[in-house]
C-alpha cells in the first residue's frame, strides 16, 4: 500500500474515526485504526464493537486532489500514536507506505516515522446492513434532535434501556425521547413524503453513540441517511459511515407521563430564568442535589430561592411576561431545569405547572416540537 | 461594613487572592477570604501560610470610582462560594453589607445572596516585613526571570531545597537559578544603581510561589518592589502584596557544573529543533523517559532520532546554521530539551557540547543572560 495525502484532510478523518476507538476494548486489534487505500481514495475505520466509524477521503473532490500516487492495500496502525503523529507532521503533504513485512513508513518533509503495523485481514468486517427501513433528514436537524434530548438519558445502568434515546417514526413524524425517570426531553420533526410507509417505535440508540455522532457531524443542511435493522442503526453521509448497536429491551411508554392540564402557566425570558437558577444553584450544590424553589408572586414576579443552612441562602425575583392560574410554590433540581433551558432556542419559554407535586412541562413559546418534563422534588 | 463596588474589579482581585487559598489548610479560617473596607478602598486577603496575597481595590483611581458608600469594617467569607457568586452576579454594581451577627448580604440587580461570615478578628495577621534588603525590577522582566527558570525546579521532595529557585544579587546583578540535578536553568538581569550595597546568595523561593505570582502579574513595564528577610520574601506593587516563605537550607553551588570548554558547537533554528524533538518524542514516551538521540551529520545536518522497538522509530534531519568541532552522538531527555527551547525568545540558539557523557549548554544566540544546562542520558 502506498499513497500521498493532504495532512488536514487526513487529520479530520483520523479525529472522527478515533471517536469509536477505545484502548479498553477486549479485542486487541480494535485498539488500532484500519487504513485502506483503493483507486477511489483512502478509508479509515475504527470500532469498539458498540460503535463503528468509517471515514472516506476521496482521491479528488470538486476538482481538488486529496490523495495521489495510490497503490491499493490496507494495514492496521496503533491508534494510540497515529493522531499525534499526523497532527505534528511538518508539511501539508504526507506519504504513507507499507512494505511486505507490515512496516509502515510515514513521511512528511524531512521527518520519517516507521511504525509496526498489523495485518488488515485480522480486522473484523463491519456488518453490511440491508434494510428497507431508511429515511433522510438534514444533518443540522439531526444535530438538534440529538442536542435537545440526549442530555436527559440515564447515566445509571439500573435500567439500561433508559441510557438510550428512543427514536420513533409514525405518521411521517420523527421523534426522539429520552428520560432518566426524573425528567424527560423530547423533540419531533416532520419527515418528507419518502417516509410514508415507515413506522417503528422501539428503536433505542445508546446515548453515547448519539453524543459521538453529534461531535463528528458538522453543521450542514445536507442530508444524512438513517437505516434501521433489528439491532443496529446506520447513519450515512457522502464520506461517513457511522454504525451503532441498538439497546435491547422495551422502551417505556412515556406519553402518559405528560400532564394534560395546566393549573399555573408562566411565560418567561429563557436566559433570565436560566441565569437566576444558575445563581440560586451556587449555594445549593451540597444541599439535596441542587434543589431550588420557585414561587409565584404578585405583579408577574417569580421568586427563585435556595437555602443551605450552613452556607447561606439566595433570593432573586425575575419578571415574567405571563403568570396565570393558581399560586404556586414548587421545588426542583436546578440542574434539570438548566439542562432544559439551555437547549431552548427561543427567547421565551412557557412553563406549565399542575401543582407542586406533579411533573411540569417546559416548551418554547413558538414551537410545539420540543417538550421538556421535570418531576418536582418534595420539600417540607 | 458596607460598600458598593464594581464587579469586574472585585472579580480580578478575588481571582488573584484565591491563588493563595487552599481548601486543604489545617487552619480552618484560612479556607476563607478576608474582606476589609476602609475609607481608602477594599482589601482582600488570602493565605495558606506558605503564600499570603493581599489585593487592594482603591476607592477611586485616575478619576474612576471603583468603590462607593463605604462603611468601614471587615469580615471573613467562605472562599469556596464567593468567586462563583461574584462571577455570576447579574449587574456590574455589587453591594456588600455585613450586619452585627456576621451575616453577609451580597446584592446585585434583583439577586440577593445571604452568607454566613466569620469574625475577621480571628484571621491571622500577616507579618509586617521590615528590611533594608529591597530592590525594584520591572514587572515584565520579573515574569521573564520566573518563566525562564521555574520549570527546572525539582518536583521531588527528596532534596526540598531544589524545589525552589535560588535568587542571588551580586555586583548589581540579579540572577534566578533552578535545577533538579538533571538540568539547570538560569537567567540574569542587571539591577539599577539603587542596588549598589545589596548582596545575598542563599535566598530560595518555593517554585510554587513564583508560579502563582507569575499568574497574577500582568505584563507591565511598571516596577515591582522585592524585599527579602531571613525567612520571607515580599513582592509589592501599587495594589498587590504577595508574601512567600523562603525555603530553609543551603542551595548547592551550581557554577562549577557549567562546562568551560566546547568540543562541538551547533547553531540552529529554535523552532525547527523544538518541533523535530517534539515529533521524535512521540514514539519515545514509554521508552526510557522520552529519550531522543542527536547526531551530527555532514553538510551542517543534525539528525534527531528515537527508537522504541515495540512501537517504531522516528528519524528526522534538521539543517543547522553552524556545526563546528568534533562529531557527536548524544542522547538526552526530549522533555528537558523542549522545556529549554520553549523559553528561548530568540530565533536561533547555540548548543555547546563537551562530549556525549558531559552536560551541554543551550543559550540564545543574541543574549548572554539565559543559560540552560542538560545532562545527557547514557545509552549503549
Amino acid at each position: 500500500m502506498k499513497f500521498t495525502i493532504q495532512r488536514d484532510q487526513l487529520m479530520d478523518s483520523v479525529q472522527d474515526v478515533m471517536k469509536a476507538i477505545s484502548s479498553r476494548t477486549t479485542i486487541p486489534i480494535l485498539t488500532g485504526m484500519k487504513i485502506e487505500a483503493t483507486t477511489e481514495g483512502v478509508k479509515l475505520t475504527g470500532s469498539d464493537s458498540d460503535i463503528s466509524i468509517e471515514s472516506f477521503i476521496p482521491r479528488e473532490d470538486d476538482g481538488i486532489v486529496y490523495v495521489e500516487n495510490i497503490e491499493p492495500g490496507s494495514i492496521v496502525l496503533q491508534a494510540k500514536y497515529f493522531p499525534d503523529i499526523v497532527r505534528k507532521l511538518p508539511q501539508q503533504t504526507v506519504e504513507i507506505e507499507v512494505d511486505d513485512h507490515l512496516n509502515v513508513s510515514i513521511r512528511s518533509g524531512s521527518a520519517e516515522f516507521h511504525l509496526n503495523g498489523q495485518d488488515a485481514e485480522e480486522y473484523p468486517h463491519l456488518p453490511q446492513l440491508s434494510t428497507e427501513q431508511s429515511f433522510e433528514v438534514p444533518i443540522d436537524l439531526l444535530k438538534d434532535l440529538i442536542r435537545q434530548t440526549v442530555f436527559a438519558v440515564s447515566t445509571s445502568e439500573t435500567r439500561p434501556i433508559l441510557t438510550g434515546v428512543n427514536m420513533k417514526v409514525e405518521d411521517e413524524n420523527l421523534s426522539f425521547v429520552a428520560t432518566d425517570s426524573h425528567r424527560l426531553a423530547s423533540r419531533d420533526i416532520p419527515l418528507k413524503e419518502q417516509a410514508q410507509n415507515l413506522s417503528f417505535n422501539n428503536v433505542v440508540i445508546p446515548g453515547k453513540s448519539l453524543t459521538e455522532l453529534n461531535k463528528i457531524l458538522g453543521d450542514s443542511q445536507e442530508s444524512i441517511v438513517i437505516s434501521v435493522t433489528e439491532n443496529q442503526i446506520l447513519f450515512r453521509t457522502k464520506n461517513l459511515y457511522f454504525l451503532s448497536r441498538l439497546l435491547d429491551g422495551n422502551y417505556p411508554e412515556t406519553s402518559r407521563l405528560i400532564p394534560d392540564q395546566t393549573k399555573t402557566l408562566v411565560t418567561i425570558d429563557t436566559k433570565e430564568l436560566l441565569q437566576s437558577i444558575d445563581r440560586a444553584a451556587l449555594l445549593a450544590k451540597e444541599n439535596r442535589n441542587s434543589v431550588v424553589k420557585l414561587t409565584t408572586k404578585e405583579n408577574n414576579q417569580i421568586e427563585i430561592t435556595s437555602n443551605s443552612p450552613e452556607i447561606g441562602k439566595v433570593v432573586e425575583e425575575v419578571h415574567a411576561e405571563v403568570v396565570e392560574g393558581e399560586d404556586l410554590k414548587i421545588s426542583f433540581s436546578a440542574k434539570y431545569m438548566m439542562d432544559s433551558l439551555k437547549i431552548m432556542d427561543t427567547d421565551k419559554v412557557h412553563i406549565q405547572f399542575t401543582g407542586a407535586m406533579r411533573p411540569f412541562l417546559i416548551r418554547p413559546n413558538e414551537d410545539e416540537q420540543i417538550l421538556q418534563l421535570i418531576l418536582p422534588v418534595r420539600t417540607y
